[in-house]
């Protein structure tokens, strides 16, 4: 079954979706992925695990919910430096998100859940969930593609360190599962920067955090190892996160924090 | 053959694209369009039409062109009362044109066209085009899916009288024949301003303009007549479109005004 | 006799304005023109068609019309490179309508025509009358300068190849017409882009337009051919453009798009 | 003889003009002025008293000088409530002052006077004064119309404890010189807050300002005594701004804070 | 007594405030003050003199005043150009105070005075004055902490010719008696821009005022004769003002605009 | 020994401070704390634990620092509904922290870290300090007053099930440690929001964040129970974090990406 779309419907149907219909935006990112992958990776896997999670919803019945077109262009200014990265400002995504937020209260829904396939977007989705909900009513949730470690323990490459954020092991195997005829397993190569070890406090998943450019670890521009890299762990790793993104979609359609 | 696309390749292979590449960028809406067709038909029409046109440039071999992902959500303020619309305001719509010609800039892209399916989306398009031109240096052009009367006399409909700007005739026929299964045409009804015509200087395509909000004409939203529509219309419709579109990518691969 | 002026008024005449009363703005620029014309040339030929205009509207008692101070400053930043220009950004000028509405709003007007000298302005002229009616109720309308060809066939230029759109024929024929003694037509060239015709659909006036700043044409400025302008094609552009505007303005004082 | 116009320039004159040239921008109002003044009277007494000092300097060659077409829509905000009113906000006003600094740099200007004719655009003006400077390097200045006591002390109106701030017997004068036609002395009537002398450090003047709205000291909106106001007071105020502001400009020409 | 601080109420304390509670927000600086003197000094000063005034009154029961945390960082930008100076631009300190002013309308807080340390926050702080009664409802004040002559006349440094304004005698005779450990007089130069008294309209204090920049007057970045500082100086001008402030919050505890 | 201040030095003092200072930038906020904290709580704790932080690296001589003025009035949206909120938008707050930025640059300041004591603060903070990376080229770095789990075992409160997150356990002790005289411990009630678990995916700490606003929760405004807190408990915690704060200074002065 296909994932019901917002944009499929008419304007009448959209006004006749049911109370509690949970609207699903998927934000992608266009930006470089380093030489083996490209630009569209966080694109691609955004908006095909909403898709597949849309239409697990729908098939089995388990709430009301429509996928709304996904966004391209988002915050990616960690790779402004580079050819094929195409970004907006926090500025430009906040108004956009904003503007959609107000758009989905004239059309009656009133449940909005962000499914994101790029880290960059997740600071700037937090405050866009608040602020959605402060001004248009509506209850907003964020959601990731990460999935939990004891679900795909298996499958992590140990070699990364912890640190295959952008373009490593995990993404670089999505798009083997998902494009496997863009990608060049031929350019992949590792660059994981292992130095940051040394730090006990500062660094990706550590107490303090670091605005960083992904130019600040190398020309190369990806940070992970792609080299063991294979489909086979995308489609365990795609599987996870649709999964869960679905179980999600369902507790946001009843989802309620007002004390009982 | 498939339209190159920009978001398949590496940011290397963007790096590396040829000079005076053409980048198209779709300009979609999602908007209500009446009671019989689905809010996403200038978000289809312009993605369609523009998709065909760079795939046919490229095949042809007759220019460096690659397609950009579209923009779903773009200025439809002149429907803000209708659910099913979503949009932006002129400065969200502004600032993400802005920050792309910006992107493009980095990119290494110096011509940028337009393809536009939704005409609330043209004033602004003008603005955008000289903007990212004096700030980024870009080569800007911006096409519409209308093709000249001479093309498509035979298939107008003469009791629009020329007023079938939004969900009418043309864009039911287009739909008919893109997405005929989101048709409703059982729910199709004309809904011809007539009376505009008493004014001789303002009104659609006259001299002077004037600031309209859909629900200036009525309850359904629409303006046209699209009970006339066919499937076979909107083929030759859409066929000119894009054979007009895929000549100007063409003619902006080469484009040059500065006297010789 | 003379044009009724908003500023002539108090605030309670203001008030005590009929209802449908059509204001009137003007809207000049201030920017190179060659190196034969003087910066203002828009700002007079804007300010005194509209002037002249709502001065036969009012003699005639076709409608209630009142004439707003021109804006001298507005979008020319298609010029920015030039001494001479003084020019407001988008956002500027926007703002500045749409305080202006905002403020008309407070004042009972309801109807607003914009009379516009600079093809510069006329895009974000057509967003900023969206924006004015939904915002703030007023009916909005937007007239040019130009005239139909038909009525001013006889006084153009054949040399300029259609091509005359700023400081050419036309508009030095205006300026010679309403202020002969700034316009130094000793210093008059022709500078017609005769190669745009060489593009089908690309150019002034073809279905795909471009974004272009002045200087894409050379250091002159101007784009057309002022070598034959005279003052008497002049006053019969003036006179063919006075009265279309002041039709125009009786047209606006009862236009309602609401079906009957 | 004539005040020298920018506005009149050609753009290659503009590029010529002397180094040290004092553009003169003069800051008008439109907006509520009590039941007898016309809602320009801040724009016509600062655009005649900039018109006339400018002439004047130029006719004594004491510097070189141009006067810039005068802003008629400004920051009123007091007045928002008021009919007749068109207001800027600051973002606005501040953008336009910031446009037109820049647009002056390229125009190879470095000297530029505000004339003030509105108590509101005041502080506005020193903000802009010095962001024009920081940014596009202009010396810049900020004059106003009133004149010191020492000159005009015979013509004030001691029954207006000082109070006379808005449409009061010193301005209500100066549109009987300057517009005598549009001063309607029938309907003008005291309006004297006088209990703000209870208050020792807050008020007009007074150490420590307030953020007022016409609309605090009542329905009529204006703030004086223009009962008492005859058009030969008019001249003597007007006739000492204009020297005033004339020497201004000389100053202006030749000023350096830097330390010799 | 200590003031009464606003931070240290629970929110239904806040909420139970007295009707006519008069809330002071102090306004420093962070910005260079001249080789002698911290950057500190505007907050400093701005800072002690409104907690001074605040405590008097609250032991006097004069009226029931709150303090808030003052802002340390505001509108430096005439010292732009120097390490320590840490500034907002116009748009993010008037953003600031709209933010703050909106804020305690909901805290039901309708009286709000600032008391402001630098020269440089004065324009501004007018404009957000009346932002903030227009939008928010509120009774807005702004004092400064300079005193009247002939309180002080004593005190004052003859050889400054009243140019002392910013790093001079009475800022360096504040910090000497508010924090001597800060103040190096062994680096205290006299700097007094003495040409400025060539210009009898343009200068401080004078008629037209003028945009600088601090580094207009040199390397040196203070303005006025630090030399002749004292602690007993600095002690009588404290006392002055914060006895002046005190009254000013009582006055605008009461202080209503409307006529009797 | 004090912790050295930013603002306690001269101009040139802050030119000469040593490569690799880090500057601590204080995050606090005023906003309701529930019925028994006042508002100042999380303003108190971040500076009171970058204060003993910056103070004990210094004394240390383990790395260069210097402490800026704290936040006082930052993003608190979620509390906007409550008296005794002072809350800035996302706009204006993000435009503080790049004032900031752009301001350090022009110290020679090359590191800023922010302590951060109020969660609705955490996301923007990531956007800024990207953004003050990429335009200023500072390292910036984010950290928290929460400390690990294993440093504080004993002390937590088993009843809040981790949902302590707002005026509970953790901050009323910590309040009690550092202002005992302002908790109203009389006033303190348990408010845990038990049903949230009731959901596996969505909430505080879970994988699917949740657009959140306090009174979501209900009237009273915390989440949490602070009737378990404690004066020690607060002690330890506030060791902690200092502690954990100092080491984080240290490492922010040596960090670097770049690989080796």
């Amino acid at each position: 079954m296909a994932a019901p779309r917002f944009i499929d419907l008419t304007f009448r149907e959209v006004e006749a979706l049911p109370a509690d219909t949970v609207a699903v935006l998927p934000l992608g990112a266009i930006e470089q992925h380093g030489p083996h992958l490209p630009v569209s990776t966080d694109y691609v896997t955004a908006t095909e695990a909403a898709e597949a999670a849309v239409a697990s919803v729908a098939e089995a019945g388990a709430a009301s919910v429509v996928l709304l077109p996904g966004l391209a262009y988002t915050k990616s200014d960690e790779h402004h430096w580079a050819p094929g990265t195409i970004w907006l400002t926090w500025e430009t995504l906040m108004a956009t998100l904003v503007d959609i937020g107000r758009s989905l209260q004239t059309s009656g829904i009133t449940r909005l859940m962000f499914v994101n396939g790029h880290g960059g977007n997740s600071a700037l989705g937090q405050v866009a969930c608040r602020e959605i909900r402060r001004r248009f009513g509506l209850r907003t949730f964020f959601s990731h593609l990460s999935v939990p470690p004891d679900q795909t323990r298996d499958v992590a490459n140990p070699h990364e360190l912890g640190l295959g954020i952008h373009g490593g092991h995990s993404e670089t195997s999505l798009m083997l599962h998902l494009r496997p005829e863009l990608v060049h397993m031929d350019l992949a190569e590792r660059r994981v920067p292992e130095h940051l070890a040394d730090y006990e406090l500062i660094g990706f998943g550590k107490p303090v955090s670091f605005g960083w450019l992904s130019d600040d670890f190398g020309p190369d521009g990806h940070i992970g190892d792609p080299t063991t890299a294979d489909a086979d762990t995308g489609r365990i790793l795609f599987t996870a996160a649709v999964e869960r993104i679905a179980q999600a979609i369902v507790e946001a359609s009843v989802f309620d924090p007002t004390p009982r």
